[in-house]
């Protein structure tokens, strides 16, 4: 499997390519509108070809760049069904996604957000905002429950085993990567922390909203900018 | 092998955690000094002894946390022996360090800066500022030379096999790795060209001298701040 890790510096998103070295069939999960150039860069170095963008959820914090992507490559788009209607195709739960000889394993992980999404692939675990590294996502907007993110966490990532490897949407202590291991030991808001205390915490929190919800969250329930927005 | 990459967002700088898994003997490649109490965090959830502190060369746009590092964990620093008078042990091209069963080979690569190191530890490379991603590090001070990075990388990295892969100190796309193969490829300052395409295209960048020189040099061949002044 070919795996590469993308970072945007001005939000702090991790974007993840993978391939099948074979078939040489590609999938980005959570592109960024301002990286999309990079990304098709990366992916024609590479000798690949791009047939599937995946969104971990409807981000608040950045707008996507798979509409953009798909219209340069005809890669179709992938989320969750109450997620972005501009998809593509819905996924679900307990689906299986094939990408060449790889399979991704789709875990509903609502809670950030009621359409959060977890993708397996082999032992990589991509878990978008829900799970982060020694954190997890904000719950206070977009539908977000922390009782729900508590669940998803503990009762669907937590169960897998510990050396599968944790690559988040996000770090902002520029970690980038963890395993479950290190998560059910070490992250301060699920080790040994019960579910009314996880609630409690994250209700408390009293955060500002994301600098770009209102500008991100209706550009990407649309995929993300067209081309002549961008290009504006 | 444990293997983590850790990133400075101030200064763009990846530092890297290596470890033998069964000893759980660890090495930091260069460390930042702002982001030794998050480096020092993670080694001890990893349940790791940090044994060895490794500078690729004297930075000129971070300050080293080696010393800070060494205070605290006892741990050695190794260097290029024209590099920073301060370290423990003077590491040469060809030498082979062992950290538990891993063996970290030593490969002189001087030309950013003349005492740049790269280290190879199994198919990973950490390059410094030799080579980077589609890049290489500039050749305008600290004795850099433009012909000699040239000789270093074509001659000693690229000779090494295509599936090796590199981790720099710095990239500033977003991009996380590379491999020999892709920058053989792609590079485009490397990629077809000659030696003399390639003095004359470093020798006209006309850069301005990086923010932190004055400060960061100075600092770094005696391993960074004490730490009476990174407290003050």
């Amino acid at each position: 499997m070919i795996f590469r890790q993308l970072f945007d510096q001005e939000t702090w998103t991790y974007t993840y390519l993978i391939a099948d070295e074979a078939t040489r069939e590609a999938a980005l999960i959570d592109p960024v509108d301002e990286q999309v150039e990079r990304d098709l860069s990366v992916v024609k170095e590479l000798g690949l070809t791009l047939k599937l963008v995946l969104e971990t959820h409807v981000h608040a914090d950045h707008v996507t760049g798979a509409g953009r992507l798909r219209e340069q490559t005809g890669a179709r788009v992938g989320a969750s069904p109450s997620g972005a209607p501009c998809v593509d195709r819905q996924v679900k739960d307990g689906e299986v996604l094939a990408l060449g000889g790889l399979r991704i394993q789709v875990i509903a992980t609502p809670g950030h957000t009621d359409d959060s999404l977890s993708y397996l692939v082999d032992r990589k675990l991509f878990t978008g905002d829900a799970l982060l590294i020694r954190a997890c996502g904000r719950t206070d907007f977009q539908n977000g429950d922390a009782g729900q993110l508590y669940d998803s966490i503990t009762g669907r990532l937590f169960t897998l085993p510990d050396e599968t490897e944790v690559y988040p949407g996000h770090d902002y202590a520029g970690l980038t990567m963890s395993t479950i291991g290190e998560e059910k030991q070490h992250n301060p808001r699920l080790a040994g922390k019960s579910r009314e205390w996880f609630i409690e915490f994250m209700n408390n929190r009293k955060l500002a909203p994301p600098k770009k919800l209102d500008i991100a969250v209706p550009a990407n329930r649309a995929c993300g900018k067209p081309i002549a927005q961008a290009q504006s």
